[in-house]
């Protein structure tokens, strides 16, 4: 009898430290998109911190390196747990460190990005709901298969065709080309970007014109070669898979406009660079160029020790009418605290001085998607008006 | 002098062993398509053994888990290195593991199975190139969105639209869809099961009608519901899903032959019973219904005892001729390494006892992409002729 009143007992209390342990999920917690369906781990906390949670007993050391590193804490069942500072909004690339190894976390969707497949976790941000789906008309991602010659391999690109594209069949679009930064390729535009969703709700508010948009992999080097970055030799080989091989490519399946002032290129990063070197040196195919956090201006060690658009360029100091006369949209933005801003703000002062017509944009934010989500949202609005 | 000599001695040593260390990737080591491009582990050998590296100096344990546990060998220079059996050809998930923590490995791609992104190699299949990529008319691969009523949420799928979809303005198609397994989403056909590549290449042998491919996800949960596998509220959620949301999503923005001649359902595992229930039931919807590697029949601890079709399709024994009337292709595949088969045959045999007409197909391979590559091209030929 005392022995069932015991085990009753031991019951009640198991039950009620079990829902504690399940309480230590707060109300008010939200589940990132990033999470894989069915895991309560991680979540983020109103004020943006995230709780992250690893079972891993026979390791010696857990961290979690988002923004920065986190050491994690064991518990007696071998479950490691930490809590973040408040996190920016917007999507960050993150990684599981398991002795010492970045891999990426089981509990998260895998992005292509710093090179390899690697975690990303998305923060909301109160009152950006530009790039959430919403119900008006969709677009399609659609991926297709092409063959370089540069490369000499098969390669594939992704394009974006506005609501409507299959219906209207008469009906041909501008074009914008928009690249992806370093360590990434045509997926990020496309999952990271959300590209698809920014273009469907802009149309559907009527704030942009209907277009493609052509989201090609921007690592392109030649057999035998392996020139990247800011190197003459990685801007020709891009250069030349850009207009010998995807434009004419897109443009004999697709229903696209081939005029230059239809076509726009942008790009983040490594591809805000491909896009100044390959957009201003062809005016004469691309009438609007975009560029997004280059650090080819200036501000990280790849950018040398002083940036000379006119070496690059020339005549865009000394002759910027030519260039107004060209350009109807030359666009430059930058991430607010990312350690590109100075260099880029310098350049901008400069551009002015010499009479360059060039919007300037800046968001919140360091080197990464949200100010690049922001970026597009803001370029597509100017665009083929 | 002799200080002078000895440098160059121990330069040229040093030189011969690095040259060593290099040769360890022997010559006839192939990279497999999975790996992240610049990565030169893992690597497979001439006989199908892979060789896999991972830099870990502070791991207690590292192991690969591909088919069966590998423990990995530690050198000074914190190098853990391993050698597996010869592999089977065709696609396989693996893991990295690290002090007993299932991850991707960060040299491979990643593709959502067994319930998360897990790392992938693809061993290459001597004489089988019906899935590489030739130079031949490409479809293309679409991803668009949808609102579902049964998961009160906006929801993904892939579709193949074949050569010539574009242009061929007033021409409709007929249809497949075709599901994921256990553990897999959208993606698996479209990335893992190559469709595309599969269709493309059969359809410029003219081994197969240009058709669509509509390929979904499978994992179709009511919110508050919990209900999954082989129950029949899984399965209602899902027929409800297919029937209701999909098929009216599709029929209104592609062009497609909606008459039940010109649809096919198919699915693996998981997704294999999934079409048994949903294809068989609903005939005068989908002539045409493929089952691949299905545990519903047997073999696996989920099917239970024993299975009896007539319980979920009545009259599909007591009546087989009104199925043989309905059915143009009914199909059932298994591979001859896979625990399923046995059960499999057992079924075959009663459904042929019965009068029951049905192709029976085995290929090398267990529960895996290969078997499910060929089933899909063995399949796509017979439909719709």
């Amino acid at each position: 009898m005392i022995m069932k009143k015991l085990q009753f007992i031991l019951l009640f209390l198991c039950l009620t430290f079990t829902s504690f342990i399940n309480a230590q999920i707060p109300a008010g917690a939200k589940s990132p998109s990033t999470n894989i369906r069915e895991n309560d781990y991680p979540f983020i906390l109103p004020d943006l911190r995230v709780v992250f949670k690893v079972n891993a007993p026979e390791a010696k050391k857990v961290q979690i390196d988002l923004m920065k590193l986190y050491d994690m804490q064991k518990d007696a069942s071998g479950n490691w747990t930490v809590t973040t500072e408040p996190q920016e909004p917007g999507f960050h690339y993150y990684s599981l460190v398991i002795d010492d190894v970045k891999v990426a976390d089981p509990a998260s969707k895998t992005f292509f990005g710093m090179g390899r497949m690697a975690s990303g976790i998305e923060i909301p941000e109160a009152g950006a709901d530009f790039y959430s789906i919403k119900n008006v008309p969709h677009g399609d991602i659609r991926n297709v298969s092409y063959f370089s010659k540069v490369t000499n391999s098969w390669r594939n690109l992704n394009i974006y065709t506005p609501p409507g594209y299959d219906e209207n069949s008469n009906k041909k679009y501008p074009v914008l080309y928009i690249q992806h930064g370093g360590g990434e390729d045509e997926s990020g535009w496309a999952v990271q970007g959300r590209t698809n969703i920014v273009l469907d709700n802009l149309i559907a508010e009527k704030k942009a014109e209907p277009m493609l948009v052509v989201i090609p992999n921007g690592n392109v080097t030649r057999p035998g070669e392996n020139f990247t970055g800011y190197s003459e030799q990685a801007m020709q080989a891009f250069k030349e898979e850009l207009l010998e091989n995807i434009i004419p490519f897109v443009e004999s399946k697709y229903k696209i406009k081939t005029d230059r002032e239809n076509k726009a290129l942008a790009g983040l990063s490594m591809g805000g660079g491909q896009s100044f070197y390959t957009g201003l040196r062809n005016t004469d195919i691309f009438a609007n160029v975009g560029i997004f956090s280059s650090g080819l201006f200036g501000g990280i060690p790849q950018s040398g020790s002083s940036f000379d658009p006119e070496k690059i360029i020339p005549g865009i100091l000394t002759d910027a009418e030519s260039f107004n006369k060209k350009l109807d949209v030359f666009y430059i933005s930058v991430g607010e605290q990312d350690q590109r801003i100075d260099a880029t703000k310098k350049l901008i002062g400069v551009f002015k001085d010499k009479g360059l017509k060039v919007h300037f944009s800046s968001f919140p934010g360091g080197h990464e998607w949200q100010v690049w989500r922001k970026s597009l949202h803001d370029f597509a609005q100017k665009l083929f008006k």
